[in-house]
């Protein structure tokens, strides 16, 4: 989507250590039009496969979920970073494994909330090693609620989680495919 | 506001420990279209305040600050938890107080983002003892942003964070007032 990607080369700031701070409109600052514009066009790719609820994940995923869910008029349901290992009998859980800090974490969503009769269209800002989609993934398998598919804001397709989720048939949509980033030759995108 | 108050009556749970469960509509599932009109309430309450930016706090409180920017077309900011006490000089810092878990935690946001010439309308989900409410307000004063005021979906009006907050001279407008609760009695509002 060339509206994303114009952002990311305007205002995307490419560090060391393979990170793409998008800050400024994403996932601190929020750029609310552009968001609902990203919501607007998952409706295009989606809109005509029957999705009842939008998952996401806290944080960063609830803006976009929120605002492509007026698209689709459906609720939005966002699991949680769970900081306690006794999750209880009342919720479904998965394990994230963040890269970034080594450690698993438990994310958990409320089984009032999800379950068989859902179509789930899950949201996120970034796909990278695929751990945080995954975890949604399990989330929805153990409920029994049908994926319709993902749509992501920024994949980065030169790291293993697109191609992952994609062989266990799961559509995944994703507005911005970044091929390759460099600080000094910036981002190139698929 | 008579749709909130209805779906705190109908949806809402009052659980042991003085606890309001609206997590089927505003915390956890999230009713987009209901958000929505509490956003165009919050923009019926301060439009003409010249706001240029919201800020709120993750993670509840996105959901409903970018659907009120819909209408004050204007970015949202969110405070992050801070995992780490070093925050760095790059961020504006200030300390919550959980009173569920006792503990203190820092929120910060990107000195970037906040600072001078920024008319701020702060958005939360609730009110109950202020803190969370405090550390924002004083994010804004140490950026030297102006503070316009705080729009809050729920406050517990019972306990002293509406009234401290007021009492610091800053306009809070909360949309259901909650005067007493109890398992038995259900909610009474103001």
């Amino acid at each position: 989507m060339k509206l994303l990607e114009q952002a990311i080369c305007k205002e995307g700031k490419i560090l060391p250590g393979n990170i793409l701070k998008v800050d400024g409109f994403l996932n601190h600052r929020m750029d609310v039009e552009l968001l609902s514009k990203l919501g607007e066009e998952f409706y295009r790719l989606y809109g005509n496969c029957g999705v009842n609820k939008i998952l996401t994940i806290e944080a960063s995923g609830i803006g976009i979920a929120c605002l492509t869910a007026q698209f689709f008029h459906c609720p939005v349901l966002f699991a949680k970073k769970s900081k306690s290992n006794n999750v209880g009998d009342k919720l479904w859980a998965s394990k994230v494994h963040s890269y970034t800090h080594n450690t698993d974490h438990d994310v958990v969503v409320s089984k009032n909330y999800l379950g068989r009769g859902d179509r789930v269209l899950i949201i996120d800002d970034f796909l990278a090693n695929g751990s945080a989609l995954e975890a949604l993934i399990d989330l929805c398998n153990k409920a029994g609620a049908e994926i319709v598919g993902a749509g992501i804001a920024i994949e980065k397709a030169y790291q293993e989680g697109g191609k992952k989720i994609r062989s266990m048939g799961i559509r995944v949509e994703s507005l911005a495919r970044i091929v390759s980033m460099d600080p000094k030759e910036g981002v190139k995108f698929c």
